[in-house]
C-alpha cells in the first residue's frame, strides 16, 4: 500500500508531527487526489496552532496550495493537470448553496485543512504530499504563466478579496484599505485594476506600506488621514481600526469588513453613524469558485506586479515548524512549504 | 400686505405661539406658494420640543403635509394643484446629487421644519397655513383618491420607508420589522406589497402590533423569536434591538437600519457576527425623491388597507400644543394638524 507524508497537528504549543497515510486505492466518485507542488502558511493558522480557535485533534493543517492531479474519479479533470481548488467542499444542494449564493456557508460544509484525520481518508489538509478533494470542490487549472508561488495563496487570501471587491460603489474613485498584509497587498493591486484612481492604504508597520506602495496603494502614516474615500476595506482583523474607517467613508460609501474573523471585535460604532452617513458595511467570509476564477485572471493579467517576492524560498515539509516560526516573523507575507 | 398664520417654536419646554408672517408678493424662480391643508406631527419633531435636537430659534417646524399650489413661479407646477413635496431642497449640482444619487445628502441642504425664520420667507415649515416651496424641492401631484390624512405622513415616514426597502435581498422569503410604530407598519404593507411571504414584526406594545398586523405583519411577542429571516428592518430607535435582528438573520441576510437617528446608539456587536454570516448592513436617512414618488403609487393601490386609521381627528392650528401632547400619549401614528 502507498503512502502519503503529512504533518499531523497535535494540539496549540505542540510541535508538528511527519507521519504517513495511507493513499487511497480508490477513488469515490468525483473525487480528484492531487498531489501538493507547494503549500503556503495561511495567518490564519497561526490562530489555531497558538491556541486562538479550535480544530479536530489530530488532523491535517493547510489549505492555500497548487498541485498536480493524480488520479481523478471526476470528468473535466485529469491526471497530470496543475490545479488549485476552492478551501469549502459544498453540497450543491442547500438554501446557502442554490438561493442564496454563498457555497461557503453550506450547511453541509467541510473545509481543508480544518478536518479530523479520521474524516474521510484523512488526507484533508496541504501540510502534506497528497491530498484528495472531494466531489463538491471546485477544481480549476492554474494557468501556465502562473509561479506556484504566485498562485498557491490565490484560493484563500486572493479569492477572499475578490469577493470582498467584486461589487464596488457606483462612483468609486478614491479607496482605503485597512492592514496591508496579504490580504491588504492584493485589494490595493485588484482596486488599482478595476480602475479606482486613488487607493490608500494604512497599517501599524512602515515596511509593510512600502511593501503596499508597489503594488499601487499610497501609504498613509498612523495619524495621518486620507481623503474621503467611496470604499474603505477592513482587512487588519481589529476592530479599533473601523470609527477611522467610518470617518474616512462619504456619504453613502461602503464598507467591507473582511479581517474581523475571531471574537474580541466589540465595535466602538453608534447605529446612527451608519444612518447619517447613509452607509452599506458588508461582512465578508471566504468566497464562491467564481471568486476563484477572477483572482487567477487577475494575477495573468498582472505579472508585471512584484507577486513572485510576496512569498518565501519553499521549506521541505519536514520543517514546517521553521516555516511557522518564520510566519510569525512577519518577514514574508507567505512562506512556502514545498513537500 | 397679506400675512400667513405660524406657530413659532420658540425653544424646548416652551408653549408654541402663534403668530404671523408676510406671504411673498412676488416668487424667486422656481418657488412656489402653498396653502397646506393638512400637516400630521412626525415622531422627530418630539425630539426637538423636548431638547434631544436643536433647531435655530425661532422657527416654524414641520415637515409632513399636503396643500393646494396659490402661486407657482415653476413650470409644470400651476395655482390649484394639490401636492406634496420633498422634505429636502437640494442643489441638483454637488457630489450627493449627481454622483452619488444622495439628494438629501446635498451639500448645500435646505430641509423644511429645520429653519430658521429669518432664512428667506421664513415659511420654512408646515405648522402654519402656507409654505414657500424653492427651487430644488420636488413638487408632486397627490393622487385624488388619497385623503389628507392618508397622503400628509408620505413626504417623511413612507418614503423614507420606501428607501428602506427599495432593494430586497434576491432571496427574500421573509423578513422581520424590529418596530411597530408608523414606519414599521409602512414597512409590514410595503413587504407584502413587494410580494414578501412572511413578514414578522416585533414591538414592546401589543397594541401597536396589533396595529400592524391588519397591516400584514405577523405580531412576535417579546422574547419570542421569529424563523431565520432574508431581512431585518429596524425602526424602533433603540440600538438594543440589534443583536436579536443579527441573530434572526440568515447568512447572506440584509440588515437595514432606519431608525436610530440619535447618538445615543452604541451598539453591542462584534465585527465577527457581521463577517461570518456575510451580512450586509445598510443605514438609511431620509429618501430621494423617486421615493415620494413610489410611496404615493403605493398608498393608491393599497386603499383597501386602514391607512385612514393610523391619523387622528385633525386639531386647528392654534391648538398644536395639544397635537403634541396627544402625540406623545403615543394614541395615534400620527395626530393631524389643520390651519
Amino acid at each position: 500500500m502507498k503512502t502519503a507524508r503529512i504533518q499531523l497537528f497535535r494540539g496549540p504549543g505542540r510541535p508538528f508531527e511527519l507521519s504517513t497515510a495511507p493513499l487511497p486505492e480508490t477513488l469515490n466518485a468525483g473525487d480528484v487526489l492531487v498531489r501538493i507542488s507547494l503549500a503556503t502558511i495561511c495567518g490564519s493558522d497561526l490562530h489555531t496552532t497558538e491556541g486562538r480557535r479550535s480544530a479536530p485533534l489530530p488532523c491535517v493543517l493547510g489549505h492555500e496550495a497548487v498541485g498536480h492531479v493524480v488520479a481523478s474519479a471526476r470528468e473535466g479533470v485529469s491526471a497530470g493537470q496543475r490545479v488549485t481548488w476552492t478551501l469549502a467542499d459544498s453540497c450543491g444542494e442547500c438554501a446557502p448553496c442554490t438561493r442564496w449564493s454563498l457555497p461557503q456557508k453550506c450547511e453541509h460544509l467541510f473545509k481543508y485543512g480544518h478536518a479530523a484525520l479520521d474524516d474521510g481518508t484523512g488526507l484533508n489538509g496541504c501540510y502534506a504530499d497528497h491530498i484528495v478533494l472531494r466531489r463538491g470542490t471546485q477544481v480549476m487549472s492554474v494557468p501556465e504563466i502562473l509561479s506556484d508561488a504566485v498562485a498557491a495563496p490565490a484560493n484563500c487570501a486572493l479569492a477572499t478579496i475578490v469577493n470582498a471587491l467584486e461589487a464596488l460603489p457606483d462612483a468609486c474613485d478614491r479607496a482605503l484599505v485597512q492592514g496591508a498584509g496579504l490580504l491588504g497587498i492584493y485589494a490595493c493591486a485588484w482596486l488599482k485594476h478595476r480602475g479606482v484612481r486613488e487607493v490608500y492604504c494604512t497599517d501599524v508597520s512602515p515596511e509593510r506600506l512600502a511593501v503596499a506602495a508597489q503594488f499601487g496603494g499610497i501609504p498613509v502614516a498612523a495619524g495621518d488621514t486620507p481623503p474621503q474615500v467611496d470604499l474603505v476595506l477592513e482587512v487588519t482583523g481589529v476592530s479599533a481600526v473601523v470609527p477611522a474607517g467610518v470617518a474616512a467613508l462619504r456619504p453613502g460609501g461602503h464598507y467591507v469588513w473582511a479581517g474581523m474573523v475571531h471574537p474580541q471585535t466589540q465595535l466602538e460604532l453608534t447605529g446612527e453613524a451608519v444612518l447619517r452617513k447613509c452607509l452599506t458595511v458588508r461582512g465578508v467570509h471566504n468566497y464562491a469558485p467564481r471568486h476563484l476564477s477572477l483572482g487567477l485572471e487577475f494575477l495573468a493579467q498582472n505579472l508585471h506586479l512584484p507577486f513572485e517576492h510576496l512569498t518565501s524560498a519553499p521549506l521541505p515539509l519536514e520543517r514546517l515548524d521553521e516555516g511557522f516560526e518564520l510566519t510569525r516573523s512577519r518577514r514574508w507575507q507567505r512562506v512556502a512549504i514545498q513537500p
